[in-house]
């Protein structure tokens, strides 16, 4: 999508490591007009498909996923990734392992708001490695919901996540496809 | 605001401990034609001040101010709880102590997102003892930005951080007041 891409191009930076820093916009300040732009274009994409809900991960997806929630016109469910008085025990739970922080986390749904009647768009700001997406897509299992598509803001194409879950046979629309970096800035996928 | 009182007493759940879980619409799933709403409710309240900038607090203000930033028509900034490569060291920071959790948690904004130049709505989705509104006000106050007021969804007026606040003189606007609770209901204030 050309109106990510610029943006990422404008607002982004490249991090030794190949980490690009998009808190300008997503990450920890939201431009809520152009998120309501990215969440048009997953409608786009997606408005064929029989979708009742819309699950993400804490914490940097909740804004895009909400915004779609606005589009797609159903409830949005957040995994949680720290236990608290009032999510309880009744959860689906799965281990998430980070490369980032590299160690793994427990990410929990309630078992109260995801079952075998939910048709599930996923949401997430990254796919990298896809080990969150993974994680989410578990959880959907465990609920017997079935997934009918991943939408993702930016995939990094050379590693190898988006790959794999499309192999396995996931919808995965990116809005911004990174094949890779220079120095200080984006290559993007033709 | 009577809509969503009727929700509450709908879909909330009174745990001991004074704990009015909410998970069903706000905390773990999200109403999105509820927020919308809310959002609007907000928007008139808060029409006549100058706002330039939304700011809330990970984990469970994001989508509420995220619907704010849309109505309001600015940019939302949440506040974090962990840092990260990409937050890096030019940041306000403040400590928040959790009566939940018995401890206390460093928050922080980039330096980058929040200026002297910037009206700001604070929003959060409770207000009881007021300590994660005192980090944020704390924030406003190094970066010099204006606090033109603050936004709760639900209060616990029986506690004291509304109260607290206003005779500091901010203006608080919330959404449902809660003046105490029975064993499994809510007592609104009339």
């Amino acid at each position: 999508m050309r109106k990510l891409e610029e943006r990422i191009m404008k607002d982004g930076l490249v991090l030794p490591g190949n980490i690009l820093k998009v808190d300008r916009f997503i990450n920890h300040m939201i431009d809520p007009v152009l998120f309501e732009d990215l969440a048009n274009e997953f409608y786009e994409k997606f408005k064929d498909k029989k979708i009742n809900k819309i699950l993400t991960i804490e914490v940097s997806g909740i804004a895009i996923a909400y915004a779609c929630g606005i589009r797609f016109n159903c409830p949005v469910v957040f995994a949680k990734k720290t236990s608290s008085k009032t999510l309880g025990d009744n959860c689906y739970r799965t281990e998430v392992f980070s490369f980032t922080k590299n160690r793994s986390y427990e990410v929990m749904v309630s078992k109260e708001y995801l079952d075998e009647k939910d048709h599930v768009l996923l949401i997430d700001d990254f796919l990298a490695n896809g080990k969150a997406l993974e994680g989410l897509i578990d959880i959907c299992s465990q609920a017997n919901a079935t997934v009918e598509g991943i939408g993702i803001l930016i995939e990094k194409v050379f590693q190898k996540g988006g790959e794999n879950l499309r192999r396995q046979g996931y919808t995965i629309e990116s809005l911004a496809r990174i094949k890779g970096f220079t120095d200080d800035s984006v290559i993007f996928e033709d």
